[in-house]
């Protein structure tokens, strides 16, 4: 395969191809048409919507552990064969569960009121009882990292720093900080509990959960996220110069070992069966909603996406791996356990793509390839017009599960999302299929139906050598 | 005052005056510069915001019996006080309470789902362990109050009607004969629970409460408003013809009798002491939320008006009454104690009006007083029309708790607000501070300064002659 493509980045180089030419050529002129014609009919096609109805209503809320993990494990295999996907394999992932346990906060003094608050995931517990303690409040974790821990010691800290809401996500970047890391450091300043302001962009009593760092070798503190009303009206309160005491009583903790699986459905290729560009969404979602947005509609697209192709244009080259992966929330697990297995043969992962950033409306398209892949990148862009999706770079970064793959060396693309709204919803109880907007779904569904069987249409590789990850 | 009032009138008809004549003018014309500049001013003053932000911090939850009531009462007497209104009383209001217990819900069957319920106020409790039954599902009450007994007997009903959102919050009169009847109806045919969905506009995981019909002498049985997106995933589980099963446990209860109080402030007038413009709020909330936009803001709005026209203006011929009235969820206690104790003075009550719509712009002014007061209505229109505020008609009803005033002959208006996102919020956990806007807070108030201040400094009466309610 190395010759091979080397001669084809040669040819690329010297006489740059065009995706129509008939001779040379990246595609065939009639394939392209029916590219463009399943693009266009995926925009009134229900099926990913279909499958997200189906994993949120009959599975819903299916935290990696929990009785929902093996209920999602259950559904993704049948539903893959449902769809008539060439081949159906589950693979083990076997992680230590997190269990979701009371979660109740309550303002004390100078004035009672409950607050709405739910456990980070990863934490430890509170006493059955509670816990009650002062606030110290920090507007940053940066505040918090630069206290003296005479001011935190004995006390439940409290970070009051809120999201910023952008069209990309990018707020998220900047707040999520103080979720990871509040726990660990409030135990090492001798605080008793932490709170954060949940890391979201709305305005409902719906906390936010989300994973919190965790190590066993270090000192942690139970940690919760309340609400932005909640952070709000504790704010206001501290304002007045009492001190503020807080009743928390979460009981989340560290379970057993559980085996979860990755389910894996493959479309098979024709010429290069055992090449995969490898797509697909996580399984596992936060147990407040039922994970429509995160991930069910991941799922939902990229299943629909394999199975248009192959119902309406036919096998193509290489095959569509779709994974649906196990316990991405809380520990990767998944990404980790395919890695591992497939260490043997992961030259043959050419290309990924993982759905794991809500239902809007895709606007942008990046990859990471070898420059020489740049005329099929350029070709798959061209297809994506329409779909008013504009190319980005070739800095892409890939989705969580992706990250081990795409540090041996597999290329990888992404697919952006309008994530305006994703973070009011994200890792709430809000997380329902009602924040899906059916036509936006199925235009994520064309977008991928593009990018997908042209990447998988073709005998080329996109990547660095997968032997050479540091390319 | 009934020969002075004919008189009055007779001049309305003979020769209608003009609001700025010198000659026999409605008002002198220094005091309407001096409404103008306060209604100017009131534009940009957050002493509604701040009473608004008081009560719902230093207060919060506060249903009517509970432990918030008597807090709540306890911060109106200091409220007014710290306001320097010339006369505060307590009068007291006696009624049986209801208390809010345990409130769960989950589908059994065919898919086990948790759903976000809450007890409908008034209702009856389960058992304690809760009921399970199976789903029998009408699209709207007149589907249930049509069917057969034999379909009802032994299960558990759901209405799935969805209220529609309108500016006036017209849906509201149509979707929430749902709430008042469904357990019921449902008790009557033979049922054994009632599910609705939430008379509410959003998609939110917040049900909305609110109270049901409820008498001792009419069977009832345990009935709870799911949030939309739950109601949504009930009908999708419901399409699949597969028996649905939930179970309930909902232990909100009648306790015993409770006495709270209507809370009164006077700004006494100079001329006509004993004759009251009765504005207010009521003080009471359904205990989800903080009653932010119900009614904390209508007692931040007309508080605040009475206290502005004092402060800036001075004091007007007649006492500006401010009322915040108790048990208006549930009850309408405080209104009809308030009835009760001042029977024999109801003539004194000469206009009244409630903020009872949350916090959004005004744009509407509705009054239902004598023809012969139109004059004192249009200058009072002309003076709010820089606030965008226009004239609707003289058919207006009354907020709930001045019924039975109104009943009485008491003349009444309205200050319509915006309240396209009221419902979004309404009888939820949702009802918190941060949903207020300061700026749509302080225009209410601009706009209650003019309607509290012409109306109390005119020797007029607006009435019907409260002697004859017929009229």
């Amino acid at each position: 395969m190395r010759l091979i493509l080397v001669l084809f980045f040669w040819r690329m180089i010297t006489n740059p191809v065009n995706a129509h030419e008939s001779d040379g050529a990246l595609y065939a002129d009639e394939f392209l048409q029916q590219v463009a014609a399943l693009r266009d009919k995926a925009l009134d096609h229900s099926l990913a919507y279909q499958i997200t109805e189906s994993l949120t209503t009959e599975v819903g809320s299916r935290l990696a552990g929990s009785p929902g993990d093996a209920k999602a494990v259950a559904w993704g295999k049948a539903k893959f064969e449902a769809l008539n996907f060439d081949r159906v394999t589950l693979e083990p992932v076997t992680f230590n569960r997190w269990v979701r346990g009371e979660e109740k906060a309550e303002i004390m003094a100078p004035f009672a009121q409950k607050l709405a608050i739910t456990a980070l995931g990863r934490t430890v517990p509170t006493p059955t009882a509670g816990l009650t303690g002062e606030i110290v409040h920090f507007e940053t974790l940066s505040d918090l990292e630069a206290a003296d821990p005479a001011l935190v010691k004995g006390k439940i800290t409290f970070i009051s720093h809120r999201m910023e809401r952008h069209k990309d996500g990018s707020g998220y970047g900047k707040a999520v900080g103080a979720r990871s890391s509040t726990a660990q450091i409030t135990a090492a300043k001798g605080g008793i509990a932490a709170i954060i302001r949940s890391i979201g962009t709305d305005d409902n009593r719906t906390p936010h959960t989300g994973a919190a760092r965790y190590d066993e070798q270090v000192a942690s503190v139970p940690a919760g996220a309340i609400s932005n009303p909640d952070a709000d009206l504790l704010v206001n309160m501290l304002k007045r110069d009492t001190p503020v005491t807080v009743k928390l009583t979460l009981t989340s903790h560290w379970g057993d070992e559980y085996t979860s699986q990755n389910v894996i459905g493959d479309m098979l290729g024709t010429e290069q069966a055992d090449q995969f560009i490898v797509i697909g969404c996580h399984l596992d979602a936060w147990d407040l909603g039922t994970g429509a947005i995160d991930d069910a509609s991941g799922c939902g697209i990229t299943m629909a996406a394999a199975k248009l192709i192959k119902a309406h244009i036919g096998p193509l080259k290489k095959t569509i791996r779709v994974v649906l992966w196990a316990n991405e929330e809380y520990g990767l697990s998944g990404a980790t356990a395919y890695h591992d297995a497939h260490k043997h043969e992961l030259n043959k992962h050419i290309l990924g793509g993982e759905s794991d950033f809500g239902a809007g409306i895709i606007y942008g398209f990046g990859t990471r390839v070898a420059e020489a892949a740049m005329p099929i990148v350029t070709a798959i862009t061209d297809m994506l017009k329409p779909l008013n999706i504009k190319y980005t770079n070739n800095q892409s970064s890939s989705a969580p599960d992706l990250i081990p793959l795409r540090n041996a060396g597999m290329a990888v693309f992404s697919l952006k999302q309008d994530g305006t709204k994703y973070f009011d919803y994200h890792h709430t109880a809000n997380d329902t299929l009602d924040k899906i907007v059916p036509a936006e779904l199925a235009q994520n569904v064309a977008a991928w139906v593009v990018v997908v069987a042209m990447a998988a249409n073709t005998e080329h590789d996109f990547g660095f050598g997968l032997s050479d990850p540091s390319n």
